[in-house]
């Protein structure tokens, strides 16, 4: 039997053991949910040794607070042969707001051929492809794999995943590969096999306002008490103009445009603007910078958006109250060749130059990425499309994502390799929004992409590095 | 033994009374309390009782939904004497935030001569404060009072007021009397006899913003997808200017600036803007309509306020979330002659032409009430004056609030009787804020006053009316 037909007979088995997963509300941001972060972790740490990979460790964060673990194994029994890293998250996104779910979050249901549950695409179903492809890799091939495997999965990507990022700084030794396989985007379109070769990074922000020492009620003090929501409207007003154009000084300064021949095929892409609004977005209309595609203002634009302003009442009907403090959660995506540090520094210095009278902020930084864009001209860019080609008949298409995933640019940086970005999501399955879902031929179909990619890949000898 | 020497040697279980009552969560604005908003009626309804009110009733909701009842006693027994209509209100505002209450909000806590708890002075110690006098007259006079009584009680002034109001309009000849009393007012600085002779009227608004049809990845979406908070920003910091001018088309049209023997009057008050800015308010700077003094800001002047903005994410940490929703609670304070409908109108039109793109609003009104101004030259207020003389030993200043008590323009519209606003509150006595109180003293000061007042009242024949 192929490794091939060891997934199709296991498929049933293989959805099940994802939903087992996917009942675990490991959510990195909340800290309720840290022992459900650490149970998938160890659910995931027994189910690679079980399959057979080798030297399984749990690493432990090294932070303040230490944060989630990472989980590692490995399999380096294919002298001459390629090492691929293999990434994948197995935290979440936070299930709110709760009532727009169907069924819940954290009770994986199946309708209409798709598997809904927070994580099912992001990235716990997509991860949960690369175990399932090397099992029946190891199933069909007397316990052996045609190349050699490190696996390191982590609990923090939606938190900024500074462990994994300082664990590839520190220790790029234990992570020493020729190439990276991160399954964390999507495809284009439905059925058409898809890379992403540029990522956005991003600087997560919170901006926070006082103005009076306590909250105050607003018939004695209005007209007199700053109002720290009044203050955030007329900031966060300041900094994008009605076009969505970001105001802040020397912000586009680095942004360098998509080559003509990356242009050029963005246009050859199947996207139909109206449908797109219609049935992803869904609002009356678009917005964003005039004279950009919306592949363009998505993918090679920068932006900046408003994530939620805690403080003050936020019950049912009315108080009256001027809160003492009000923040605002603001996020800016950037593009190569931006730098999350120097347009932190920008944003906060614009920002605390537009302080209102009466009003004291502080301008924080929660968490930043890198922007990237990668060169597709390497051996295993190769190797994937004609894999993908096996699995879906049609050539695949180059994209970028809007959105960031950090790890990719700290393994360019410090593991100095590429990554194949090679994602089975759909634009639809609701990443970070409620009722998300995972296509559940999509799942098939992604396990059995990777495992004739590995078998690509097995073909060739390493070359020297 | 006089009332007043009554109401002296019982001031220890006054207060302990008092306490029980401040122990019940009576929060009228949020649904899971209405059984405590029911329990703090019934309390009294058999508090009314025992002192010798009669005819007591509850009167309930006739609303949808059914809201919180009024409670009603009388005693009418005193032919020739003025009727007095005595108000108060026994629900309060929510607590939150509670992690800055020093001791919980509804478990009453005396701390140097101050009583601490939600409601200590708004309004449930103020309102009791009648109670304990006409209990102290009761007693010292053989269960007779100097004049005729009805005491009127509502559980939603924070929230609008609705059953009052329409009960005030559909039954005034089951509350006729002469004058009102309300204490729900402040003092102008400690041991200054104060009566408030105008209040700002408001109208509390909701601003719901929708953009996309369900929550979006902030990555995947962020340049194309309308932000319902930037929204919401760009359109709040059109509403009023850096000034605090309020630009809405046509607000200021009726406001009517105080005579100038009022204007005069104001400027003789005890009052230092910078121990107001440091002690009351606590900001860096004051804000507010340049050409204006506090108190005419806070007084005479109509103002637009923002008390919370609801939606998106709002834990602790980073969510990538472009909300398909965000609502913003705004309100506006009223000064007369501004007509709250009117003023709405021309709020909704605005905010409804500045709607962005991309974007559907919806503009609701929660509630509103009338600005008004009180003319003095009565008989009652003389009789105030008096009272209040022989308790502080000092002239009475004459006051606005900036705040809005609906059914004084209730009672003026559809009783056609003046008001006596004769109120002990402090203004550092943090209303509608953490860490609520009364100061106990004028609470004391307060039932005598107002039994020096009745009985200077009962000592006037009824003028005929």
């Amino acid at each position: 039997m192929t490794a091939v037909e060891y997934a199709r007979k296991s498929q049933g088995r293989f959805l099940e053991e994802l939903k087992g997963l996917l009942c675990i509300p490991s959510i990195s941001t909340l800290p309720d949910h840290a022992p459900d972060v650490r149970h998938a972790a160890t659910m995931l740490a027994k189910e690679m040794e079980r399959i057979s990979l080798e030297n399984i460790r749990m690493i432990e964060g090294t932070g303040d607070p230490a944060g989630h673990p990472l989980v590692y194994g490995d399999w380096l029994r294919a002298p001459g042969k390629p090492t691929c890293l293999c990434y994948g998250h197995y935290d979440v996104q936070p299930p709110d707001p709760l009532d727009e779910w169907t069924t819940p979050p954290f009770e994986p249901s199946v309708r209409d051929g798709n598997l809904y549950a927070r994580g099912a695409v992001d990235d716990k179903g997509q991860m949960y492809m690369h175990i399932k492809a090397l099992e029946s890799l190891f199933q069909a091939n007397d316990g052996k794999l045609p190349l050699n495997i490190r696996v390191i999965l982590e609990g923090e990507e939606e938190v900024g995943g500074e462990n994994i990022a300082r664990f590839v700084r520190e220790h790029p030794d234990q992570l020493k590969a020729d190439f990276a396989l991160i399954s964390d985007t999507e495809m284009f379109a439905p059925d058409l096999p898809t890379l992403c070769v540029g990522l956005r990074g991003m600087i997560y922000t919170e901006i926070e306002a006082r103005g009076a020492k306590t909250d105050l009620h607003s018939g004695m003090y209005g007209g007199a008490a700053p109002n720290p929501f009044v203050a955030l409207a007329q900031l966060i007003a300041k900094l994008k103009d009605e076009n969505g154009h970001v105001t802040i000084p020397g912000f586009y300064d680095k942004v360098v445009a998509p080559s003509p021949d990356e242009l050029r095929a963005w246009k050859t892409l199947p996207f139909d603007e109206q449908h797109y609004r219609e049935t992803e977005v869904g609002s009356s209309e678009l917005t964003g910078e005039p004279g950009f595609s919306v592949l363009e203002r998505t993918w090679s634009r920068p932006t900046l958006d408003v994530h939620g302003m805690p403080g003050g009442f936020i019950g049912t009907g009315a108080k009256t109250v001027i809160p003492a403090k009000a923040t605002a959660k603001v996020s800016m995506r950037l593009v190569p060749d931006m730098d999350p540090q120097e347009s932190f520094a920008q944003y906060k210095a614009f920002v605390e130059s537009l302080c209102p009278k009466g009003i004291q902020l502080s301008v924080r930084l929660i968490h930043s990425g890198d922007p990237l864009v990668i060169n597709t001209d390497n051996p295993y860019v190769k190797a994937a499309e004609r894999a993908l080609h096996q699995v879906f008949g049609k050539e695949t298409v180059f994209i970028r994502s809007g959105g960031s995933i950090p790890i990719v640019g700290d393994i360019e940086r410090h593991l100095k390799i590429p990554s194949v970005m090679m994602g089975f999501g759909l634009p639809d399955d609701n990443l970070h929004a409620p009722n998300e879902k995972f296509h559940i031929s999509n799942f098939y179909r992604g396990i059995e992409s990777i495992i004739l990619f590995f078998q690509e890949v097995g073909s060739q000898e390493v070359s020297s590095h």
